[in-house]
């Protein structure tokens, strides 16, 4: 295997030898404890191992040494302590991660980055707050309680929320909401030299003025300048930085620092279940509800297999049929027209659907059956293994798509139910595999690879928010086609240039 | 001036002589006529001079010659040939930016891409449409009449579609649509070199599997797969390169069609005006309107003198206070909800406003008051020229730096009455002065300079929209630190190694 660094444009390629792992130089363990300290190092087994893999099935592939830093003083310590002795530096947030993002392939430092766990910088009139990587979103969530703003990009685990960024993740709510690339303001990125960057630019304190704010009980002015200012919401300065590190996948540097977008709490909620003669007359209806401008906040479609699995495992009666789960956000007032519309295209499409549940214990009931769409797809076949697809096509094409995909998964003799995020266009085959049977190994991977080119030849791309990692290099070539896979490897190059950042994954 | 190009991320930076401008190479207009034809060369001093500015008040700097290819193809022989002679590149769209980007500083070729004006690939289920350089907002807009599509990115001015992408432009809209960024789902670039990327990969046609889709009168099968998929809404599939380039302004490659997200007409529209007895009540209010999660569409401010010269100039009687206009778009029925939250917080701050604008001739009468705003603004001083500026900050500190800033104009004696997308925090100075003035000229130098500082202290940028261009080089670097402009220096010299495309600009 060999990176290919594009020297220049004209098209003259060298090759450099992708550094293969090697043992850590003498003494680095050392050095590594002077950084952070004896108890913030490890390269016991047991942990090493249990950071060489997320909740992918992709072959575990343990650093040499973990280290937890406390500050992003320490970070850029141990950055520039590992560029200058070569050794590569793999971020760790949660783990996660769905395919192999952690995985110490080349060995190397992993930077468990959990125990950074601040969350500053709310301002309620700026929708924005500042967190470290050992912020979840459920944590952030708790946090912003009672302010009346919450983050909404929920990709169902409890990732950290720097991870979430690296991953470019997303999920149920981004048809309203967005993936995390246009939540995310700034990043404060640790590169792999150790120097610091802010992608929008670094925080600044209120040198030019002293602002002031009215605060406590007595509505008294205070000063404001404690904290320093949140990012502003759009800005034309210069390439987006921000945007190249969303999704980067930890091999462009350590996100250190996001400061995110919040979004108010709608007034109102409600969520219902509606279910279709087909796959197609489901699908059909997602475009008709987005058509008319409902703003729905989040549309997921689960298939008769799935919806069949989550009923038994979760206990709840559904008809095991094509099913839409939609939640609409609004005033108390305006969620009623909202229904009414969803109603209508529910009907016109065919499909019938259940009361609204309205308050959040109902509606946590029905979303707890989504959210555990991955247990009850395990439970169809207790002791086999779990993997993800995550292919995402135009709309326009996903009937066919998804109808294709279903009569794949029969013809191969694969149990796969299927979830969606309906909305954009994405969807994912839970497969339940033998992983110690080599044919049906194989079967399912020739089956991700079709369903792949098949997302591809839709105009579509190989994952909408899982990320590149390590499963999904050949198809990213033949997505991106050889200018687009060019263009990624200079900007490697240009910003890593010894390769030394999450070497292996991505390109 | 020299743009230093980093060599590597150790730091060791290396010099290379800014190429200054040079005659054509022998022959090179010859070999330019060779590709596009000769009626579509020119190197009439008018026709160059005419390429050499856009709406900015900086210097004429006009190209050596100018070249209309009619093809993606025949753009990317011309760059081949620029590439291989190392003559400079500067694309020209419809030359309404505002700063700078198209002044040929450096001479070489200017591309006039106006006459690639292909409309393509409009997708009533995928939302998204392809669009070559030649088609502006408008024609776009027309395009899509009837289809219940529109595109809401409005900047103002008429203005190309791919040079918006390019300059990362946004306007009244962005509130509720979002910028350029969050709208374009796929570029084809043509590279310095005359390679072709797309941003999210190729369209690729369906090779896998034959689309079908009912269409006609007789809603009969017919097949799809004459146009090609459109991309899809959502992926991370790598480094995010459409970000990248959205934004760039023509200094990493040729914006030659873009994607674009399209959105449903709202059905119904209401507009009003609001004054309000301060230009912190007016901002208060716009504050509170967003916590509410009203789902405003514009919220435009206007300060007491620009609000004075729009009623002189469009002739409407509005009275001389701190204004806002406001947009909202919903169903018939959810709008009657949203105008009385609106209402109840303007009057909470102090404000009274208008009888709601319903029909589409009174909101149009209201807009292009809003829309002349900038000839309403050089009427103040007949004989005098205009410059706008372009700062934006956390919305939180929007009212102090509006009220420092105004408090600035008057100290400088400079007339420059106020507009703003003030949901995004983003203001305008419209500055009207006698640039045959030295003193005038200076300080009107030195206000934007300060305003630039002031916006960059409040955590803000120098630029919300009107991007970098020549004149803001200095306040990028202020902005971005020294390892932000380093990390762009890296990018610009990986994509574009013997800086060709629009030297001079941005970095």
């Amino acid at each position: 295997m060999a990176l290919r660094r594009v020297l220049g444009l004209g098209g003259t390629l060298g090759r450099r030898s992708y550094c293969s792992k090697q043992p850590l130089p003498p003494d680095f363990v050392e050095a590594l404890r002077a950084v952070v300290g004896g108890p913030n190092v490890s390269t016991a087994t047991a942990v090493r191992e249990q950071h060489g893999h997320d909740e992918s099935m992709h072959d575990c592939a343990p650093p040499d040494a973990v280290v937890w830093p406390q500050a992003v003083e320490q970070v850029q310590e141990l950055a520039a302590l590992c560029h200058r002795c070569r050794v590569p530096m793999v971020p760790f947030g949660t783990g996660t991660g769905l395919e192999g993002g952690v995985n110490a392939v080349q060995g190397g430092i992993c930077f468990n980055l959990s125990r950074m766990d601040a969350i500053t910088e709310l301002s309620l009139e700026d929708f924005s707050v500042m967190v470290e990587p050992g912020v979840t979103r459920k944590a952030l969530n708790n946090y912003l309680r009672g302010t009346g703003l919450w983050f909404p990009v929920d990709p169902g685990a409890d990732a950290s929320l720097c991870g979430m960024a690296a991953t470019g993740a997303s999920g149920t709510n981004a048809v309203r909401y967005g993936t995390m690339r246009p939540n995310v303001l700034n990043l404060r990125v640790v590169l792999p030299d150790g120097r610091l960057l802010h992608t929008a630019g670094p925080g600044r304190q209120a040198r030019w003025a002293l602002w002031w704010r009215r605060a406590g009980r007595g509505n008294r002015w205070v000063p404001a300048s404690t904290h320093s200012p949140s990012s502003c919401r759009k800005r034309a300065a210069g390439y987006d930085l921000t945007s190249l590190f969303v999704g980067s996948e930890g091999t462009l540097g350590f996100l250190t620092q996001a400061t995110l977008r919040l979004h108010p709490m709608p007034e109102a909620v409600a969520v219902t279940t509606a279910t279709f003669p087909s796959v197609r007359a489901a699908v059909a209806c997602t475009v008709q509800v987005l058509q008319a401008a409902v703003p729905v906040a989040r549309i997921e479609f689960l298939d008769e297999v799935m919806v069949d699995a989550c009923s038994r495992f979760s206990k709840v009666e559904l008809r095991a049929a094509a099913t839409l789960l939609l939640e609409l956000h609004g005033s108390r007032h305006g969620l009623l027209e909202q229904q009414q519309q969803a109603e209508e295209i529910v009907q016109l499409n065919g499909g019938s659907s259940l009361a609204w549940a309205m308050e959040p214990e109902e509606r946590e009931q029905l979303w707890a059956m989504r959210h555990n769409a991955w247990y009850a797809a395990l439970a169809l076949r207790p002791g086999c293994q779990g993997y993800s697809t995550d292919v995402c096509v135009p709309i326009s094409r996903l009937p066919d798509v998804v109808v294709e995909t279903k009569q794949d998964l029969q013809d191969s003799g694969i149990t796969g139910p299927m979830v969606g995020h309906v909305g954009d266009g994405n969807f994912h085959c839970i497969i339940v595999f033998n992983t110690q049977d080599p044919a049906e190994a194989h079967r399912v991977h020739a089956f991700t690879e079709r369903l792949g080119r098949r997302a591809l030849a839709a105009g579509g791309t190989c994952t909408g928010e899982h990320g590149v990692g390590l499963g999904k290099r050949a198809l990213l070539r033949e997505e991106l086609g050889q200018e687009g896979l060019d263009t990624l490897r200079s900007i490697k190059a240009a910003l890593d240039p010894l390769n030394l950042m999450n070497p292996g994954k991505v390109l």
